[in-house]
């Protein structure tokens, strides 16, 4: 069987210039990189300004398991079956880390016949973006380390620092750091940790802008630290929100790229979807709802985390209103809902199946709060039996949810024709979008709505450290921010063992922060995760480039 | 007076194509990066294997001073200058880091009207390659931290890691750190470092690489840690040299730029001239001679460092022949080796310019023993006096070297049009360019050879330390390797106060290592810092962009 990476360098792209004609863009407003690569500049948005919205397609899923859940290649399979059938479409998709790619899992640009290219460039440098936020991002450290070490005339507390350094690696010895040793000369001492890239808010900054005047504006407001009498430090206390500017004045632009079957995909920023919001950044999705008839993203992890977020901040705060949401589960990831051991899943278990057919509800159940149509998307897998696809197409029927079985993998956009006709389906209802919450409620009352509405939890336990904080972001101004909720994507609870839908329980909130600059307060349930780590044989190890110059080894 | 960012802004660039057509590349090796910036592969030199190579001409400089020199400023100005009469001419230069923009000093790539562009970018990310080998670099040292934390089947001792981690960025704090504390998931903790990117041993390696598969032959010979019974471990040990390879796929070519007045210009790599050998990469240094018939190129620091490794490092490794020799020197900076306070530079001072041109004559003679034709440039500031310009160019018409006035930074080319013919006339005698040392000596030798010759220092000490070093890398087989000095630039001497042409002096050796994979043993004599720190006011801080979206501030 070929592997991704085979299928992809297999491919002949078209060049990336026939992209910018086939998406209508006027290419004084490209910048090439290479020949299957290009950065569309924001200012092309003064000229469509007057042109109707595209539709607006979410890919979510159920909560992802071991076995996978094939949501980018299920969404890459979609925006090729919406272009086989006639439809002007194009896919915003967000940018892999360069991390994980070394790490466990190789490429986050779809798979099989249904990816993203150039694959090997989009999972490494790519255009940039990545390496301008990690610059970005320590800048702020080391402006704010210098300005402790000269003087300290921001009364900096060094153990109030927040802002952590940051590197595009997956390195867990980097979670926790003494910096600054041995010499003053070497600046004040303390405690420091770095997170990987996708984890900063420099990163969920840019992928909330409007702009790049809309990004430094933003940045200027990240607090960094707090001084000896607890008043909050920001990046426009540092003086180095124009640098900043510079520094990301290129990574801002979104960048083009095409789906194995030629189709247009934006592809821009990148950000966690525990401690950030998880979605491509507003400039991409805007540019190409300008661009498209039919825009098709998608959000991190399932839809507890992903979607609810896609929809109470994103399209809140850029004013997009969605009009269909596809969610993809699979056989086996439902039957592992249903308590099947993963050395299990190749045998056929339709009863099983339909136990854990209860996730599946739930976020069925939780995106109709939204008022957006909804579909569900079953990614088909090799050993999938006939039974269990009826099975679980029967119970959709019943539910009275559109279903379609997609095999994007195998057969790239041929494989999602249903998919594609019932999402234009789906599009042609009318959408009554709208959040959950009450952005004007108070802290307390935004986390407990998420935890009934979108968990289907009882209550939510705050620590007491967490209700100090919640009353400080009160004083601050910030309780009428967005909730952003930083929770295990397992489970639909806090802990991730507990599979299926559960009821009854509490969510425990043990933190409280702002990220004043994303414009949005994180939540912490149980402990995040921030900078991941390698497993014991790295995917790295297998990589290399052969005697024609080619990658392989990535995935 | 305009800017340096302002004279690059309002030029007008010629697109990259036309300069790939006026350089003689077939289209069919270039990679573009938007329409200013190219990358040219590697494969290009099959093609012109058999052309006969252009004459090499490198420029170096007297002992640097805080009043500056302008090495970069008339390098780019004699490319220009080598044009203007007619000459098929490209110039090599190095990358500059990012680290130092927000710092201290600004840009990196000429000045006045005698610089590289597109200025901004080239500072800024560029074509993405100092990324790419801080990337590099860091996977290294997460592969290596995650081997010693899965069960250290390598027998690595912690306390005995050599590799640091690396950003291109000046921050101080990170130069003595603890890492993997607090959890035994996060590692095993022990003392790290971290280095600007320009000092990581990967930039060397890129620099002295014939090709990506050389580079990871190289890379995978590199030292990273030693074993409990002190045993090197080395990055084949830790089997990741194919991803690497994978990650510096891009990096490894070249990058085409222009001048301000449209010669080509070939950037790439940028390695610090004390721990490394401090001059751009052989593969765009042999590239640039089968493409032009006049190349020429820049060490770091002055011709105590940058020369004599240019010379005994890059030239022996790449078996390159240089022909021509230009030693910059500015009136000011001699005046200051004469012993002239800073504020009182801007006074005429013919006699302490006489005295201090005793700097300037070492460099003479120093390059002289190596063979090649050598001459002076004498970089104008708009203060010099004519009596003082005078007094210089009959003292070395009375040692029997030509010598130019170079207008560079107020004319570009139009300044250095005879320094160009003079630096034609250099190429026209011939040159009997041999290294200043032996090889197959021993390292103590090499020193001494080192010491005598090009310092003119009579002895060298080496610490008990250094001698059990040398021992050390004798038992290991790496006597053989050429001597990579580090040194303060500031001085012939290892004291960097002591300015002029001091003797009888002896070099202090404190610490001796293997550069494995460049292919050289550094030698430190007194401290080198390989991570610099932010000024009180950083640069950034007077950064931004405006409303047109133009860069200010960056010099």
């Amino acid at each position: 069987m070929k592997t991704d990476l085979q299928i992809a360098q297999e491919n002949v792209m078209e060049p990336i210039s026939k992209i910018v004609e086939k998406a209508h863009i006027d290419p004084k407003y490209v910048e090439y990189y290479g020949s299957t690569k290009a950065k569309i500049n924001n200012d092309l948005m003064q000229e469509l300004q007057d042109k109707k919205d595209g539709k607006l397609i979410l890919v979510t899923a159920i909560n992802p398991t071991k076995a996978g859940e094939g949501k980018s290649t299920t969404t890459v399979g979609l925006v090729d079956g919406l272009s086989l059938i006639g439809k002007n479409v194009m896919g915003c998709l967000r940018e892999p880390s360069l991390g994980p790619v070394f790490g466990l899992k190789g490429g986050a640009t779809g798979g099989g016949y249904a990816q993203v290219v150039p694959m090997e460039d989009i999972n490494l440098h790519f255009t940039g973006d990545m390496h301008a936020i990690t610059t970005t991002n320590n800048l702020v450290s080391a402006v704010l380390d210098n300005s402790i070490y000269q003087g300290n005339e921001l009364n900096i507390d060094p153990t109030k620092v927040i802002w952590k350094r940051c590197l595009d690696m997956n390195d867990r010895t980097l979670r926790s750091i003494t910096i600054a040793q041995d010499k003053p000369t070497n600046g004040v001492e303390r405690k420091d940790s770095f997170c990987i890239t996708v984890a900063t808010e420099v990163m969920a900054v840019l992928c909330l802008s409007k702009d790049l005047k809309d990004f430094e504006e933003r940045i200027n407001r990240c607090i960094v630290a707090y001084t000896y009498d607890d008043q909050p430090v920001t990046i426009k206390d540092l003086k180095v929100g124009g640098a900043l500017a510079v520094v990301m004045k290129e990574a801002i632009k979104p960048n083009l790229v095409q789906t194995l079957q030629k189709t247009p995909v934006l592809i821009h920023g990148g950000p966690f979807a525990n401690i950030a919001h998880g979605c491509n950044s507003v400039i991409a999705t805007k540019m190409a709802l300008k661009l498209a008839d039919y825009v098709v993203t998608e959000a991190g992890f399932g839809a507890d985390l992903g979607a609810e977020k896609f929809l109470d901040i994103k399209c809140r705060v850029a004013e997009l209103k969605p009009n269909a949401i596809v969610v993809v589960a699979t056989i086996r990831a439902l039957k592992l809902h249903g308590g099947v051991s993963a050395d299990e899943l190749g045998n056929e278990n339709v009863e099983a199946m339909l136990k854990g057919i209860e996730n599946l509800e739930k976020h069925i159940d939780t995106v109709k709060q939204f008022g957006v149509p909804i579909l569900v998307a079953i990614n088909k897998f090799t050993k999938d039996t006939d039974a269990e696809v009826a099975a679980l197409e029967k119970w959709c029927e019943e539910k009275g949810v559109l279903v379609s079985l997609s095999d994007a993998w195998a057969k790239g956009g041929e494989g999602t024709i249903d998919l594609a006709k019932k999402v234009v389906a789906c599009c042609d209802e009318e959408s009554h979008y709208a959040p959950i919450y009450d952005v004007n409620d108070s802290i307390e009352n935004k986390v407990l709505t998420i935890t009934q509405k979108v968990y289907g939890g009882k209550g939510v336990v705050f620590s007491d450290e967490a209700k100090v904080q919640i009353e400080k972001l009160k004083q601050l101004g910030f309780e009428h921010l967005p909730i952003c909720m930083a929770k295990t994507p397992m489970s639909l609870t806090d802990d991730p063992k507990i599979m299926g839908r559960p009821s009854g329980f509490d969510i425990h909130v043990n933190e409280v922060k702002v990220s004043a600059g994303a414009g949005f307060i994180v939540v912490f349930t149980g402990s995040i995760m921030t900078m991941p780590g390698l497993p014991k044989v790295p995917a790295a190890l297998g990589m290399g480039v052969d005697e024609n110059g080619d990658s392989y080894g990535i995935f």
